[in-house]
């Protein structure tokens, strides 16, 4: 059995770009093992985008990891000694093992471990993969929330990335148009051949902009979005009336503090829903409005008020002031 | 019989804050009516912050309004002659009456006119307010998008304004703790007296966002937003979990070209619905996912692809990978 555990401990919080340097590499002695506690071996570390969250102080969907502590991850431990009662030499678990060389399991932990199952002909890492936590991130994005109707445009980007390959390929499951954005030759030329994308942008070439709006004649119906800043801005300026944004990284964001990333970066983390709302779209219900507001009304429950300017020739002083904030309810002209 | 009619013709599109400069006043004749036409007196017009859109070249939710065109706007008029085949003479009606005294209504047109219903004791410019296209708006908002819990903490923007004073008491109808953002002492007295708001927010006034914080200690469930801009990320920094934003109005942003609020402009204008996700809230649901994907995959519909990283050291250099997009598919450590 080993007696020490080599250990990357999270060091300073990154700036930018995470890097070596914020990261303490220590070997730790292994404490004996109690009842209820089992010792498996790191075999494989996940790394996601998210981590860059979790390393940073912001108040996030975890706790921030702490300076000194494991640097958290997702991964795929081999059990090598067990007083667990679950857990028994030989089993493959996943959870969140940290940067070490060995996690030790204890039954009742908020986040716990779960042993994975053998399929034949599925490699221990596809648990990572399609079948872990990237898959089935792709998987309730684009069937709970994106909704994917055949015929539809389906924009991904970072297409080349562990989710995005799968959320296009969920896409095209689908029968939708897909359109990967992804940086660089080789990535595309996966996600056309081997994917099946019906198209990919590469977004370090100049005009890409342009080859994306010839990707999607239709416009774009559905965006999974997982970087942000220009990337979303250009996609968002292409999407369809009542399209779907499947928000679920900021990847561009992550690295840096861009004010304007920063209230989408609060609908991400907060899992807020947004809707963009015109009225004229339930012109066909004004009717059930207008009875239900007249009734309040009536019964003393709603107030109305309204500020009136005299004469047309007044009416654009009208529309400026409550631009300016001058008015008090409802503004009207009176001829 | 009148026979000419004073129009204010769109002259110029604003670059800034509208003003009288950008209208032409006209005098122009008024055609003899032809059968299925009525004319009639306009009495009142309803004033808007989306005209400020309908008044750029910005592709909206209408066609803008063309140079030299009668300016577009809602408001009511009174029949004074007929030939059509529903209006009589006497006849109150709303519809797009645009800015002049007079306007012809046909039979057949794209955006009808409707008779106005007589109510006893409710004033005909309540139809530009509570019963118009204000309550109407604020009522599909809050009820089809915000749906109001009791107990709940709603926050409106603009909420001295036509829509939000009316969405705040809707708020109150359905039990919420309702603050209300408005520019002035005097809305805000409004708010908290006339209206029965639980809180009204000066935001003139320094200090404002800490108010904000101290009328909202359980934090915000529902975003009212009228405004976009700093009043937004303030009020989205304090959202809850899975709180409702009802993206109504960004009058912020409509007098300026903000790069930031592009793409909220986007959401509003094309009717996005915009969801923050985390797989973290499907946890209950992952067996579900897991096995439609090793279903799809097994099938050869998914493909798999790693970006492998040797060694426990390497980690933090694989982090860095995936923010500069040196990885394809999905990013591994192996130890």
């Amino acid at each position: 059995m080993p007696d020490t555990n080599r250990q990357l401990l999270l060091k300073s919080r990154p700036t930018g770009l995470v890097s070596r340097d914020d990261f303490d590499a220590v070997t730790a002695p292994l404490p004996e093992l109690r009842a209820g506690q089992a010792l498996a071996r790191v075999r494989f570390l996940s790394v996601d985008p998210t981590m860059r969250i979790w390393m940073s102080d912001r108040e996030g969907y975890l706790p921030p990891v702490a300076l000194g502590e494991v640097m958290r991850a997702f991964g795929i431990a081999e059990v090598i000694s067990s007083k667990h009662p679950e857990f028994k030499t030989g089993d493959l678990v996943f959870g969140m093992t940290g940067f070490q060389e060995y996690v030790i399991l204890s039954s009742g932990e908020k986040l716990p471990f779960h042993k994975l199952p053998a399929i034949p002909g599925v490699p221990v890492t596809t648990f990572l993969g399609v079948l872990g936590i990237t898959g089935i991130t792709a998987y309730f994005g684009m069937m709970d929330i994106a909704r994917p109707q055949a015929g539809e445009t389906l924009v991904v980007s970072a297409a080349g990335g562990a989710t995005g390959s799968i959320a296009g390929q969920i896409g095209k499951i689908h029968g939708c148009c897909v359109v990967g954005i992804a940086g660089g030759a080789e990535k595309c030329a996966w996600l056309t051949g081997e994917l099946g994308f019906d198209h990919a942008i590469n977004y370090k070439e100049s005009g890409w902009k342009e080859k994306l709006a010839a990707a999607c004649p239709q416009g774009i119906d559905i965006n999974y979005e997982n970087v942000g800043g220009d990337i979303m801005n250009t996609v968002f300026s292409r999407m369809n009336l009542h399209g779907r944004v499947v928000l679920c990284g900021l990847i561009s964001g992550y690295n840096q503090e861009d004010p304007a990333l920063a209230s989408f970066a609060t609908v991400l983390l907060k899992r807020l829903r947004v809707q963009g709302f015109i009225v004229l779209d339930y012109a066909p219900r004004y009717g059930e409005a207008v009875a239900q507001l007249a009734q309040w009304l009536a019964a003393g429950k709603l107030k109305d008020r309204h500020t009136v300017v005299e004469g047309l020739d007044r009416a654009p002083d009208a529309l400026a002031m409550i631009f300016k904030g001058e008015n008090i309810g409802k503004t009207i002209v009176r001829l």
